[in-house]
């Protein structure tokens, strides 16, 4: 693809750790061009020297959203913290598509998302035609879609395991156990004490207990899946990685239903992804 | 206490982990004195050329079990592997209490021996007398045993949660899912590839799923304080950290028990055990 | 020892990571009973809600300095920053003994301090009394002190190896390059974007080239040792631990004299010393 | 670039880790081709089997050296231990273009090679035309080689940081001092009891101290560059992270020469190259 036809990209929020991995995988996309990198305190910088690991890209520098001249942006991903994310949207111009990394336009109804996330939602037209941006179960609509809410890191985990299996029938939705680990970046670069080296490492534990705000997430969509209700017994754990992180579900097959049968249906939903393995 | 009254101890295998650790706690306990120290392959060596952290402290070298004179031992800790370690203790001399840290003398019926571990048990009459040593529940039989089955490291976390609140009658056995997460340092110091560093760093997994022989060893003593089968969901899974593990079991409330009778069993039934942290 | 008999000490600022260590070590100490444990912002808090694993010792709780009845205090060990440090010590009652862990009496120069801290000294007088406490070098001068000024964890590494060769003549001092490793503990639990684990993990690099605090520590036991005045290339580095610390030192043979000398002379210097493990 | 243009490109040895990171690489590299992955005693498998980050991206399978059509191929990467890939190298069919990361074909002085590794080159009139593989000094030569030997971890740090300043004159090649800082993966991936994680982990230190065998390779390429034998003090140390290494040199400046003098000769040395980036 020559550089005229791709699709010119701005990273809102780059010098965070969601925007910084945003920009890594967004350089070596044969369908992108970044042509912007914004920040808040970080403006003015070069992106190398908030992320040596970035150096040497020719990446452009960091400007305040102001400074971006947005007519030669086609899309923005934005990786601010929520609430923030939805003030700096709603005031994007019109003809950018938008990608939102934040929490800020998961949750399909408004109640739910003041509920859990504690502020009243600041762009409800925006949030009514937002897709949830699931790839391998929203292609369609994420294709057409003006603003698509990326789904947080555990939902995504979770629902691409069990979305297909709730959907075919095969396991009992009322009766989820969701056992989650994370790697300690799900955290941000925000300075906390227990994302400290000598905190985090040598130790491990869960957090949020029955609170955390990706099991509505969840629940949303599962669900959806189900037709009805969906209550999980929802509990994350901090485990000392940098990345990455670990789903253990359990779930009671449906009578007559068989862990093979669990299998071939991943099989067959995943066969094409070229981001999924099943083992 | 003065070294005259001192329990005169052994370590056999103690250049493994587990042996070498009890010679670090035994060290340090009032009441013990560390008389042998025996080994295979490194019998002839000082402690501190197979474990450098123990320079220093006067301890007696390693040997094999051979050239101990046991009539100056009064009690042996015994950190050799399973099948291994019946061979060992069935020759020892009788006047020897003997703590044995394998999994041979944990599963009080040879049946369940045989089935989970693969060869017919070698010292039954030894077995018939052994006491499972989860101190804070059989205190007064290990005070009186010769021999004494050290439980396995998931069965002492899971158990040390679970018996009080199914003795109490506040969940229910039926239906219990635990979640267990360990350090590395549990698959001992054997040299396999999923142990080493760039293999068990930066990320995390199950194993064993459904066939861990630590399962038949937690429903054995849960169906005691049952008082009938019980069956647990049990995963392992190995996480980035050396020592420690994590457990976290998924139950359900007896109906009209609550979580805040759970937390008053288990604060009354441990309020006085040092080794009990309550959170 | 009758707990009559027991040292009462007070550990200032035990709400760090050096003051809850020393609690760590104080409490298993024989001749030790820790008596008042002070604190800034987690004055009122039990020790084990700052420090999980300190729990269940019976710890005092964490007061203010102000709160402390120093009357029953026979010592006192003071994890403060430096600066606050002096500014503390120097109000506290004549009858105590310091043990001050900050590197506000380290250097005998009142214009080295500043020249490197950055402020005046504000103890000048305390100062001038201070005795540098790397024991094995000044045993007999910290059993009749009234303020010891712990040594910097880098000078304690070098000093304990360099000095002796020094001292015996059989080094070049004019020429030393000390490469150190340290583990990440050593920055403390302030919140530094350096240490957080994502940051720390995975990778290593120096620091303060040519700058570091403890290059004039190193310099002044050293020159004292060498009869001149010696400089030392220090170059320290942050390494993925949590703990430990390691010294990497390159120096030049005094013609004449051999590395079997130098190891002759540690070890002779160092034969009876418990915490000096020579490999 | 199209398919039919690509270098169609072979991995002798591709289950170890060097030869896996090379497939890992080969795979995103545009003008390259996987078209063959030898392996000996996992043979047979297929590459995801042993290095499950590499599923899904439809390599070839294992197979032994003899079962590859070598008429389909045009240049082999080497990842065999020394002495192993010698012999594999010398049969290899004339025309094939040969990447060997061993340490086989690295020293020039077939005696060297001897006495550092112990056995005698079994293929000489191969080194005799090998072409040390540190591109960025040799790039033109490696252009026409067929036989690249790719330099030592640690060389190529040492080398690519001192190679320009000997050269410059700016530094006395007679007194330089590396102090190495190595991840564990380069100790490979067979099962060593010092790269188990509880070993490695949590803790630091030297080794080879005096012996390493990159040393004489870093002094052949230094002596070639100061026209005179350089014999450089060289300690590789082992630290807790999987990837990376880390060098500090200590050199003396030449009389005149400055700390900028050497920052602008590495600078314009390796202004165009991209794999470099200079603090």
């Amino acid at each position: 693809m020559s550089s005229a036809q791709k699709i010119r990209v701005a990273v809102i929020g780059a010098s965070g750790y969601t925007g910084a991995d945003l920009v890594r995988l967004a350089y070596a996309h044969p369908n992108m061009e970044i042509v912007a990198l914004t920040a808040n305190s970080h403006a003015g910088k070069p992106m190398e020297t908030v992320f040596p690991h970035l150096s040497g890209l020719g990446l452009p520098g960091l400007v305040t959203n102001d400074e971006v001249d947005w007519s030669g942006v086609d899309a923005a991903f934005c990786g601010l913290p929520h609430a923030t994310s939805q003030q700096v949207i709603k005031v994007l111009p019109e003809h950018l598509k938008i990608i939102d990394m934040s929490a800020d336009f998961r949750l399909r109804d408004p109640e739910a998302y003041k509920q859990w996330y504690g502020n009243d939602h600041a762009a409800l037209d925006l949030q009514a035609h937002a897709v949830y941006g699931l790839t391998e179960h929203y292609r369609d609509q994420i294709a057409g879609a003006r603003l698509v809410a990326c789904p947080g890191c555990y939902p995504t985990a979770v629902l691409m395991l069990l979305l297909p299996l709730v959907e075919a029938g095969l396991i009992d939705a009322s009766d989820l156990v969701i056992d989650a680990k994370s790697g300690v970046s799900g955290a941000g670069r925000a300075l906390k004490q227990n994302t400290l080296f000598c905190e985090a490492g040598e130790g491990m534990g869960p957090y949020s207990i029955g609170k955390h705000r990706h099991a509505p997430e969840i629940e949303q969509e599962l669900s959806i899946a189900a037709g009805r209700d969906v209550i999980v017994n929802f509990t994350p754990h901090l485990v000392p990685m940098s990345r990455g992180e670990f789903i253990t579900a359990y779930a009671r097959l449906v009578p007559g239903k068989t862990a093979r049968d669990c299998h071939e249906v991943l099989a067959e939903r995943y066969d094409d992804e070229p981001f999924v393995n099943l083992a």
